[in-house]
């Protein structure tokens, strides 16, 4: 038996225990974006740093403004070996709608679904169930062979849910400590359940909040409605010209700095077997939304958007309240693609609402984080060998995906580290990742797991050119 | 001393016990739009039939399939006397934002400010104090001269803020019980708190939700943002296309139905004494909203408006959430002028929204309660004895206003008993109603008491013609 082989027959025996690992980790409510929850949070990393040290890492939990990172180093076999970095985060989206939930979102459930077994709760797969994917790989090789055939660092932030503020700061502050040939992340889907998929492209994201007010306090909207400027309404008509009558994002310049997906690429897409329809009426819609004249993949992989996140203002109880409110306010957030720059964006938007906002209304845009699209090199031999691994684990050819999603770090490794990353990821597009019963499917957790340790041995065997 | 003169110096002697029982009534919550504080409703008629028991009146509480009426009977003098009915509603409005008060919204608090001392309260205006003022003119007369000097019949209502739904039919199946010669209703305002006015026009109401879905659940924003439609994306659409860039109601028909003010109402507003600037000012606003091409005053008492009153979707918490959310809602209500019927109203905007909601967007529109405007006849001899009152009280000529407000009751006066109701309020336009430090001046409560004790005198004089 090959050392390959030996060590994915582990895998298979110690499965079991794996998701009782994974389980434990799921419990913990890791919610970023929350204060209630640092505690919580600090305790995730705690928890990924020990069961690193029982792998033979040197891990340590490091201190920042915000959450602490987990920085852990694998010497591996020594010689000439690659290093290579894995990221993820232990941090996960608030759990709300709290009541939409089958199960609670803190107490993981097993269930039985159309593949098979899957994970409920909330992490499951964003991105808990995905970076335990390498972690377990990592236990099987030291398991088989005592030891890892590469050398590895392993780098968690607590963050990445609330905009990732410390991570480049810190980056920055150690880049000689987390130097690596090529960093391997975890957080990207596969094609289907049958086949694998690396992702190429990713969307950036500025994330914003506008607030508006008009009159001092809450005022009765008999004695003052029509004649008063109402903030509901201001907010009700800003948020309507965002977009034109055919779904373009009204902001003046906004698409000039975009650049449409080369031929190649197009191509590549459209010879995807993929059923929009199907898609769209998965989530229960029967018609597509934004710009009517592209398809739904071309939409989500490589076109722009702006999504009003959350709206809140005035009387939202029971019944009836006839007031005209003191102040409304929305999270609105876009994903940008290729060449946008974040700031840029943000700056047309500023000036747009300069112009847009009615009269008598103040207002104030907060900018709360953004990043840039990526896009990946698909001539690399560290590409290459991701190929070869999933190809390995699955039986199939693994495709070359766009993701409508967001990764920033992946920007910041890059531009800090100067390296490159692989987005070898196992979720599926039906995982409902932020939503109520948020689930990763056991058989691509396994599949990730066997992927992650292929890839460990293809590193390995030396990725050439 | 004249009947009159021994009544108002007792007024005088009794004032502070009348503060004191005006503080018992608003320490009771009782908000009928929410179904938690239904006991508590039902308490605050309780107490207010033990009052009027007190003073001679055969007081009952009288259940209905919402919260109860209060009916109560003072047969007064006998013999040819008039016969007057009280209106007022015992109920009040919800008390959030319940953090923005300075005292609690249930704990009556008197503080000083520029016209003397003020009761701060939810209902302290609205409608408690004011239905206090003829409650304590009905006590002062009994305690002067042992009855009342007209025959009187009092009657309240526990839901007034949510839509009067047992309204009409109590008064159908009690029209003889409750037929009178004129319906007297304390729930306007002076013009200011030296010169009292009697309200001769106000404006209808209709009141509505609009919930609009796509996907059928909670998505995240980068996996399907611009290609599947977001619903707070399309309630955005909406509302912003509810008015035109001039600020009129941008609803097909709205406006058919809406007469102008006659050229001798125009004249009599034109010449009261407005200050259009120091109104908005005092609400913190430097621009009027609404129609670009009308004037403060007219566009509150004669113009309709459409006004979202409450809004909420997606993540309202702490931090961010890329989220596509399953569901918005909006709650919008539209105040209507005459001769504007608010179902033709409602089919009207139900009519636009079937041409506005974005394609892949389910939606309801839910009609709350709706109420047309109101014209009080100003040639009558009621209307005269209550101006003659006015001034004997405040020792000005009362002028005739309008009421950006709606008082459906009055309407449903006229349909069911035939009569037409006097609206002699004591409010003023900075006492908060429904909003949070809602206050009544105790000038204005002792001139609104006094102001009754004479209308009860020059009715019992009779109104000739």
């Amino acid at each position: 038996m090959s050392d390959l082989d030996r060590v994915l027959a582990r895998v298979d025996a110690d499965f079991e225990a794996a998701l009782e690992r994974w389980t434990d980790f799921l419990r913990i409510p890791s919610i970023s974006t929350d204060p209630a929850h640092n505690a919580d949070t600090r305790r995730a990393a705690q928890w990924l740093a020990e069961q690193l040290r029982e792998l033979g890492f040197d891990a340590s939990v490091r201190d920042t403004p915000g959450h602490p990172m987990v920085v852990a180093h694998h010497p591996g076999p020594g010689g000439d070996a690659p290093h290579l970095l894995y990221y993820g985060h232990y941090d996960v989206q608030p759990p709300d709608p709290v009541e939409e939930w089958d199960s609670g979102p803190f107490e993981p459930t097993i269930v039985e679904g159309p593949h098979g077994r899957r994970m409920v709760a909330r992490g499951a797969v964003d991105d808990k169930g995905q970076l335990m994917t390498f972690v377990e790989a990592f236990r099987a090789w030291q398991a088989e062979h005592g030891t890892l055939p590469v050398q590895v660092t392993a780098f968690f932030e607590g963050e990445e849910e609330s905009g990732s503020p410390s991570l480049k700061p810190f980056l920055e502050q150690h880049k000689q400590e987390l130097g690596a040939d090529v960093c391997v992340i975890s957080d990207t889907g596969s094609w289907d359940v049958e086949t694998p998929a690396l992702t190429t492209q990713l969307r950036g994201l500025l994330y914003t909040e506008l607030v508006v007010d008009a009159p001092d306090h809450d005022l009765h909207s008999g004695l003052y409605g029509g004649a008063v400027p109402n903030p509901l309404n201001a907010l009700g008509r800003i948020l309507g010209q965002l977009h034109d009558d055919q779904g373009r994002i009204a902001i003046p310049g906004f698409y000039d700095a975009v650049v449409e997906p080369d031929e190649a690429t197009r191509a590549k897409w459209q010879a995807l077997d993929f059923d929009a329809d199907a898609f769209l009426q998965g989530v229960g819609v029967d018609a597509a939304g934004g710009e009517q004249d592209r398809g739904v993949l071309e939409k989500i992989w490589a076109r722009p958007t702006c999504d009003v996140n959350g709206m809140l203002g005035g009387y939202t109880g029971t019944g009836a309240k006839t007031v005209l409110p003191a102040r409304a306010s929305a999270k609105i957030s876009f994903r940008l693609v290729p060449d946008q720059d974040p700031e840029a964006a943000a700056e047309q938007f500023r000036a747009y609402l300069h112009g847009i906002v009615p009269a008598g209304c103040s207002w104030e845009l907060i900018v709360h984080h953004g990043a840039p699209a990526i896009r990946v090199p698909t001539d690399s031999p560290y590409l290459r060998a991701a190929r070869e691994a999933l190809e390995n684990a699955y039986g199939r050819e693994a495709l070359l995906i766009g993701c409508g999603g967001s990764i920033p770090v992946v920007g910041v490794m890059k531009e800090v580290l100067g390296i490159d990353s692989l987005l070898m990821g196992f979720g599926l597009a039906d995982d409902r990742m932020h939503s109520p019963n948020e689930k990763f499917e056991v058989r691509c957790f396994e599949n990730g797991i066997k992927s992650h340790v292929a890839l460990l041995d293809r590193m390995a065997r030396g990725v050439g050119t």
